[in-house]
């Protein structure tokens, strides 16, 4: 719609603008008249569908089933678990009117919906029988942010929320685990972004849990970024909404639950990770268009390319997600750069010499490698090169990643670094060193890993004996 | 959950508190803290699951894209189309506080979503080659209603809007009918309802719109229900929202928009038009589950029934939904039930004796009729019934409204017939005549059949001369 190819700024110039310039550029966003809710366009809506199927079938295969509860939260339900509304209050928007009355009390537009939930699994969970209760959400929240960016952090976003009460401590706790896993088989396997588990300190904790569990990705700027996060709740939430269960031993017990949350923020991620200073590079399995193809010529030769192009799209359209580019208006040069700008994986050139000679050229957006395809190699040519873009961008994410993740015995080594990557360091596991941290190097405690590289003797901060692996970084 | 078996009270006494009983009973919904909410529980969102995906098909063959638009629209915006505002401005949820902030400007929460929308494509929209913009958006909507049913009047439902802008009034014209008629293909060949297509008089149209295009469908009780609308909206909200591009002939012009929804209501116009008195009757295309298998016998037996019945449930669920039901803790007896009363299309019943002779007993809903089928030839049978149990439900609805429609020269002929059906008559066209018959018959204009199948001389409530036929009924 915006026919003007402008210019994108460089990442080394202006890492923000860059980002803001690559998703209005590619069509994936834009502002709305009200600030911090962004329009997801199509060319990203259905990135986030392609993200829904691939997590729907993971969550149904592992026995979760899809529901859909209010919008609209009363305060009171909000306040009755102390730490969860300490966390939210201040984020949450309010419904006072409806129509021309005055709400005898006010309405939270859900920020998250542990409170709303829980007050219907009370209702719902009588006895052991009933457990484990497996639900998914896909809805909309709002949290009133002081400052937005698209994806990253926005006053609305679109994702979902798991929600699942156990018989035991033991069953919960695997199946936040379990949820975390398959958050990084979507989020690896899919988006091709190469993520670290692990725990979260107690003041990272997700406000009411008992333990959060988080996978923590690495952008190309060097900071980190929350991708997904998943909740053992303990008993917290049990007892706040009184979901009791009669046990087999006739007594009534407390359930134990989790949530797990993921949202359109991977798609920042995904941008953050795989783009360069030409724009998007899509994982192919994500990518709303896979294939581009580009006829070249003008008159009778233009012609014919131009039929023969509409018949490779239609043969490839059976393999692939397709698009032939025949914008009357637009020259090749010009076509290229837009495709590139918006990440296709693989363009096929198409020009009437190629055609008498029976090939085509394609071009691969994440190495910008061409090559020469004769036409009747070209499905199994297009399939096995979708696999290998898949592939490489994950491969040069972690490479990229391996390189910029470092050892340091004291936080202050990563000033030597700008601060830029991921730091490996020991901590005592005191929250004063925590803060500390953060005030000296603008540095938070990641996670704990649960797959720690090394160990180290002492805490990167006070230096005192070190009781754990802690990933380190500057986050979005 | 609700583990003990409760009545459902039967049509014929109170067809209210039937419509209750079965979506409780049958686990599809359930009342949540906040007045007019409703939580949709997996049972009934699995459908609008089907729903969404059959519609989803047909909105992209026909070019349109799913986008995703801002939850809160800013007062000023609702109030730029002057009737789209007097329609909603008594039904809106507003915000008023962002966390502890008062906001300055109130915040509608979307009751529809033609005012943000229209303010985005006025920016993307320039020139005739960027026309027709095509999108579509699966989202929740809030409007505060006085009294509300479960699916069909809730204060938040989820629904779909689809919005486009065309060159010419003629397309977006085609456009409106177009997607009419994907309505029809998915409520007739999914929802197995019938419908009438028509046009709404004035009275009836859509706050804003110039043409209302709605179908129609009658419910068990006689009365009639909207269940999805399509809209011409002229070039109203083009011009209170400057949607304007610039011609192929140099001249800047204003688009002519559409918009078309269709909401979870559609799953109440299922439940009654397919339900009875033992409970629902699920269509095969959207039921959650397809076919129920029933272990029968006990002790040793009783294990090899089961395992066979595991085997059966492995092997069928490559062609369809199935459930294994092999709760210990309770009947064959109470299984069926409870199975019928959530309309599972087919019940596969297997017992001991019925293994030795290598057969099962399939019930089909629908009919009650009970068959035995050969092993061997299960899973052709299971494919063929499922597609009859379908054919059979719009079958038997399309049977009963042909019999309740009613072709009348006077509206008080109704009378006869307890105002339940649908009676076509004719109408002078004018509002007065349309106000009076709401008052004297609690009817209303359900619309101007697109098809009508007779012509009647005289308005069915002034006597004068007929301008069109009319569908007139008492409706949801």
């Amino acid at each position: 719609m915006e026919n003007v190819l402008k210019e994108i700024t460089p990442k080394s110039i202006d890492y923000s603008q860059w980002y803001v310039d690559v998703i209005r550029k590619a069509d994936m966003v834009d502002y709305s008249p009200v600030k911090g809710f962004m329009v997801m366009k199509p060319y990203s809506y259905r990135v986030w569908e392609f993200i829904q199927a691939a997590m729907n079938t993971r969550f149904r295969a592992t026995g979760h089933e899809n529901a859909y509860f209010p919008l609209l939260i009363p305060e009171h339900l909000l306040q009755r678990e102390a730490k969860h509304v300490e966390g939210f209050s201040a984020e949450v928007a309010w419904v006072t009117h409806g129509g021309s009355e005055l709400l005898a009390e006010r309405l939270a537009v859900r920020p998250t919906s542990e409170t709303i939930v829980g007050a219907m699994y009370s209702k719902w969970i009588q006895s052991y029988r009933d457990l484990p209760v497996l639900m998914n959400q896909w809805s909309n929240v709002v949290r009133w942010e002081k400052s937005t960016r698209p994806f990253l952090r926005t006053t609305e976003f679109l994702w979902q929320e798991g929600h699942t009460v156990h018989r035991t401590a033991d069953e919960a706790e695997r199946e936040t685990r379990q949820q975390l896993e398959i958050y990084r088989e979507v989020i690896e396997g899919e988006l091709a972004i190469p993520v670290v588990a692990g725990v979260k300190s107690a003041g990272e904790r997700f406000a009411g849990a008992v333990e959060t569990y988080t996978l923590e990705a690495l952008m190309s700027d060097g900071r980190a970024l929350q991708i997904a996060t998943s909740h053992f709740l303990g008993q917290n939430f049990a007892r706040a909404f009184d979901i009791q269960f009669l046990d087999e031993d006739g007594t009534l017990k407390y359930g134990w639950t989790t949530s797990w949350g993921s949202s359109t923020r991977m798609i920042g991620g995904l941008i953050m990770v795989h783009g360069d200073d030409r724009g998007l590079r899509m994982p192919p399995r994500v990518a709303p268009i896979q294939v581009v193809i580009i006829p070249i010529g003008r008159g009778a030769d233009g012609k014919a390319v131009h039929a023969r192009c509409r018949a490779l799209a239609d043969e490839l359209g059976s393999i692939a997600r397709v698009r032939l580019d025949d914008r009357p208006e637009y020259t090749p040069g010009y076509k290229y750069n837009d495709w590139e700008m918006r990440g296709v994986p693989l363009r096929i050139e198409v020009g009437p010499r190629d055609l008498k000679a029976e090939q085509v050229v394609i071009a691969r957006r994440d190495t910008g490698q061409k090559t020469t395809v004769a036409l009747a190699e070209l499905p199994s040519t297009v399939a096995r090169l979708l696999d290998e873009v898949q592939q490489e961008l994950f491969r040069q994410a972690s490479e990229y990643r391996g390189r910029e993740t470092y050892t340091i015995s004291r936080c202050q080594e990563a000033d030597a670094h700008g601060y830029r990557g991921f730091f490996r360091g020991g901590w005592c596991g005191s929250e004063a060193c925590a803060d500390s941290l953060k005030i000296e190097t603008g540095m938070t405690i990641r996670c704990l890993p649960l797959e720690p590289e090394s160990n180290q003797a002492s805490c990167a901060m006070c230096g005192a004996t070190s009781r754990q692996q802690v990933l380190l970084a500057r986050a979005y």
